[in-house]
């Protein structure tokens, strides 16, 4: 993306086509994962199972999308991108089943598990100090000539892919009328409600987050994204300490309410998963069905999407033995 | 099923337009279960779901499909089965969504936890004395008028709901040439094998067994039903002293091989597809899996019938945190 066209003027416009030609160009990357309607509760909720994707999580889809979208025009050079998480995975794997070079620049921070499995899919790996690594983030300048710079977020190509999610569910319950997502950037909100205009559905979008971090819900409160405290939590794969400024006109426009869940009900819902449904869901995903469980989530057919399971199994254990249901 | 007719009878020449019926009767009921490509291996191996279904399990299949084929002629009739385990669940969920009465007859030995689900389903529960209990499974009289008897295993409507998972599995993967399926009474390994055979397909079919119970291949290697011992393991959803004789001439034409599989090559199965694939497996889902990867399975597009997810998380969580992958 030109740093002088704005993600608004990007993809706010994204059409049909747009999102059918990604949903096209993933085919092979990424498993059609279930709509399961959940077992219990007043409303009727159905969970999208992303956590059943290749490396656990829906990140295949915008990583796939967007290698496969700037593909054509590298010509032998590689891509590079600054992440360390799910995101670079994804990527990782995509660009080793094409063949691509990719660099991922990591901060010193980063967890030693997950950049050996980005290593083992054949990425290359550069460590910076922090403050250099979010330097990179921000002006998307790697001082490196290693090739097409991918955004981790605020990525046209990766806002399209995330919003294949729309794609299916539109086509899978053509009644629903709420869905509610995990939190993070923003993207994944984001492509999957510009998905569903496209389609011309009057979707109810909630995202929601946990209360260890709540950057949403503090910038819907100032009406401008503003910076909040991230407390240490299991919920790891969402949360942040503010809004990217670059995100905020997209996610303003399409998000229509938040909704704040407490840990506790995380854990409750990571369980239920778990229990009634044989699925292993990470913290950000039992947070999407906590909040669908919410009274304040006011649908009648609601989805949740369940957007990862990469939780560590001595972390997701002591929930499926508590005897607290 | 009449006593006079035998079940290669009943079923041996079914058509794909049963196979299609019974799908379509159990639409409402049950989830189109994802294939998954399984993650790394040498042969090419995809898991086939079954225990993300309603109720952790397959037999919703066979339940629904069977409750929708006699409904018409009950009149206000109910139905009975004898059974203690998934299939009464199944049958109980499936009654219930029909309003119609069901009696499960179940044995003194039967957990108390599973009866406690049947009974939260609605259905009326009968205990016998276990060889009491054995005659009713054998003649099929429960000795009350409680309604259609409707046999867990032997029973044409069970196999062809069986089947309708040979249905999606040939048409999401037209190049598979081998299924591996957890064999119990034989009857989802005759369905399945059933319905790809109405459909013209040749796909060898591999039955799989743990070291702990194996009544298939002692029948093969006597090429007759023999009793045989059963030790209690964690894999106790498939598993009993012997091929029931009604089933044994469809089992002995439709199933190909047999692969029997040590049990702690199970655990890592159920270990594998939690990590790896996010699903919490039963012991013969495990089963299915490490039998795919046994160098004694020839195909090179494989699926393993994931056929249930009901394990405690105590027996769980232990595989999960054990160190030795």
């Amino acid at each position: 993306m030109s740093s002088q066209t704005t993600l608004v003027e990007a993809v706010g416009n994204a059409q049909l086509t747009d999102f059918r030609e990604a949903a096209q160009r993933i085919r092979a990357d990424i498993i059609h994962s279930p709509l399961i309607p959940f077992a219990g509760g007043p409303k009727t909720i159905r969970i999208k199972a992303e956590c059943l994707q290749p490396l656990g999580s829906f990140k295949i889809r915008p990583a796939a999308n967007v290698l496969q979208t700037v593909g054509s025009t590298l010509a032998g050079r590689g891509v590079a991108t600054a992440s360390a998480g799910n995101f670079a995975q994804g990527l990782a794997l995509a660009a080793q089943r094409r063949g691509v070079g990719l660099t991922v620049h990591a901060p010193e921070t980063a967890a030693r598990v997950k950049l050996a499995s980005i290593r083992a899919l054949g990425a290359t790996i550069v460590m910076h100090p922090f403050a250099e690594w979010w330097s990179i983030m921000s002006t998307r300048k790697t001082g490196a000539a290693d090739g097409v710079f991918i955004h981790p977020v605020c990525e046209p190509g990766v806002i399209l892919g995330n919003g294949t999610i729309g794609l299916e569910l539109a086509e899978e319950w053509p009644d629903l009328d709420t869905v509610v997502i995990p939190f993070g950037g923003g993207g994944l909100s984001s492509g999957i409600a510009l998905a569903l205009r496209a389609l011309g559905r009057r979707a109810r979008i909630i995202a929601c987050e946990v209360e260890s971090s709540t950057p949403l819900a503090a910038a819907f409160a100032a009406n401008a994204p503003v910076r909040v405290e991230r407390r240490p939590s299991f919920v790891d794969g969402i949360g942040s300490n503010g809004v990217l400024d670059e995100m905020w006109p997209l996610v303003r426009e399409l998000i229509d309410d938040v909704i704040v869940v407490p840990l506790q009900q995380v854990k409750s819902a990571v369980r239920v998963l778990a229990l009634r449904h044989r699925l292993i869901a990470e913290g950000a995903g039992g947070v999407a069905l906590a909040a669908s469980l919410s009274p304040q989530c006011k649908g009648t057919n609601v989805v949740a999407v369940i957007s990862g399971g990469n939780i560590d199994p001595d972390t997701l254990c002591p929930m499926l033995t508590a005897s607290d249901e």
